[in-house]
């Protein structure tokens, strides 16, 4: 008998998800979900220049061609976070409340802005892509220097499905005083194949792609975009550096170079493939307190559109059911014309 | 300074959430997320008798005055699901495909349907949220005994947003091959809890709210409703009952009224404090197979309301920013009129 699905397990974190063939949709079927459009004109908008009192007060790094960070031709801008889910003070310590652990909030939260209103990632030209991917760099560098961050994490909502609240394009860099769960278990699966192997899972994962094929989406020089043997999601997609590296800030320039077409092509496949679907990427890598070494780790970036609502199952199990069979979503999103 | 933030650790799974009191929200401000009713009418409802054929020719027990499965006054059935995630078939073996572990999807996947196409929970009478809870322990327990199932899964999706795609009101009873891995994190939390206490970290839990009463939104003899100290969204709520125990389907006739009354106050005081709010409840309880021990662990029901959407921060790290502090909400619930 042939089951209607199946279940794979996350070779670094464990998990399981389910790939429920028997329930399979085609790529077709994805195009009906629902979209709530986040639209809003861009008068208004509080990352229009020159106007805005974010833009002109406080950038703390802008790329263009002029290096001058108030300069008229700026092409992408770095300010604080107005509304800040962690913001800079004293380093915090531990506390109890009862038998409870708590400590403060202390961080700092960063917004990435383009300068175009109405162009998202994979609109822009290779160069703005690549000015994003500097701009981040650079304020990982600071951010890493702070004594009270742990990690810094990237990442970019995509429409108001993926949380987006701001129709301009941006990314966010929060630096936190804890590393988050979800990357200790990434870290801990890759210490424990480590310990047993003496190699790197991910290196494995991405020579494996490359060798069967048949979930790779796209490769460069640098870089390999593949749809994960145990996607949690529909149409999941992650981009690796074909080389070992632990450490996204290291990242040099014909690296930067490479990642930024690796990051057009999978956000275009998506957008032409899927109607523009929203979504959510953001960079894991390894914590930036080196008291204790992240060798064993990969860093790595994940995009997750936002097709499926998660359910009670999925809140109360932590196994996602996806509906499309990684391979698929794979060989879809390869031969999309984009 | 006082950091417009904090950082809590849940004391079970030892996850990070943080509560952006800086970012806070009165309760009020929440009715205005917008909420997407799933608006189906009574005709063509496929749960509706006695046209259904599900309900019709497939009900696995039913309950009301007659205890007959066919009876024409039935008031809660079972029935398969017609597009099952895991269906019945050979215990599953566990395969390699290159580097990757799968196995697969055998369990079995049950829908339990209360008879007003109208009525959610909330509105039932305690008698049906009882006779509800019933269907629950007597599928549990069938579940239990097949040789594939090592875990099973009760839980219901309130609302689209929750990931119901049919009104009428239904709860999902799955059964799974293996230990989910969220489940898994909770009873590894207990255990270790256990192993260095010797006493149950629920227990310390229940007894320190009951105590401290901030958190409590509800109590009866039986059970107890608490908003948790490092809750992952706004206005999550828990219902433990009182008395240390692993096992959900142990639950006697006394106590299923007691948990029917504190299930009802809680889904009411939503409904009427937050505008029928989506929602996803599920049940954490101990694996069904006991060749190990799980007497460390203690059953419970979350209930999760759908009001806010998880972003790139909170996918990529697993900490989630709730923007009311638990004690607040707690407050609400509990003086809201219901």
């Amino acid at each position: 008998m042939q089951s209607p699905s199946e279940l794979r397990r996350d070779i670094v974190s464990g998990d399981w998800v389910v790939i429920a063939t028997g329930r399979a949709k085609r790529p077709d079927d994805f195009l009906k979900i629902k979209n709530t459009k986040l639209k809003q004109p861009k008068t208004g908008c509080p990352f229009e220049a020159p106007d805005s009192e974010a833009l002109a007060t406080y950038p703390l790094c802008a790329t263009g061609d002029n290096p001058d960070k108030n300069a008229e031709n700026w092409r992408v801008k770095v300010v604080p976070n107005k509304y800040p889910a962690f913001s800079r003070g004293i380093c915090p310590v531990f506390h109890k409340n009862g038998p409870y652990d708590w400590t403060e909030g202390v961080g700092i939260h960063e917004i990435v802005i383009t300068r175009d209103h109405d162009k998202d990632m994979s609109f822009l030209d290779k160069t703005e892509i690549e000015l994003t991917l500097q701009a981040f760099l650079d304020r990982y560098n600071v951010m890493k220097e702070d004594p009270c961050v742990e990690y810094v994490s990237i990442f970019q909502n995509h429409g108001s499905a993926a949380g987006a609240s701001i129709a301009h394009p941006h990314s966010q860099i929060i630096g936190i005083p804890v590393i988050p769960p979800d990357v200790g278990r990434s870290l801990k699966g890759s210490e424990n194949y480590f310990h047993e192997h003496k190699s790197c899972v991910h290196c494995l994962i991405v020579g494996h792609e490359l060798k069967a094929e048949e979930r790779i989406i796209y490769e460069n020089k640098h870089f390999a975009v593949i749809a994960p043997f145990a996607s949690k999601t529909s149409f999941e997609s992650r981009i690796f550096p074909k080389k070992h590296n632990p450490y996204f800030e290291t990242l040099d320039g014909e690296e930067r170079s490479s990642l930024s077409d690796a990051l057009k092509t999978i956000l275009s496949a998506l957008r032409s493939g899927l109607d523009d679907p929203d979504y959510n990427f953001f960079i894991h890598t390894s914590p930036v307190k080196r008291n204790q070494e992240y060798e064993h780790y990969h860093w790595h970036l994940e995009i997750i559109p936002k097709l499926a609502v998660w359910a009670g199952f999925e809140i109360g199990t932590g196994i996602e059911i996806s509906t499309i069979a990684p391979e698929t979503a794979a060989k879809f999103l390869r031969e999309v014309k984009i």
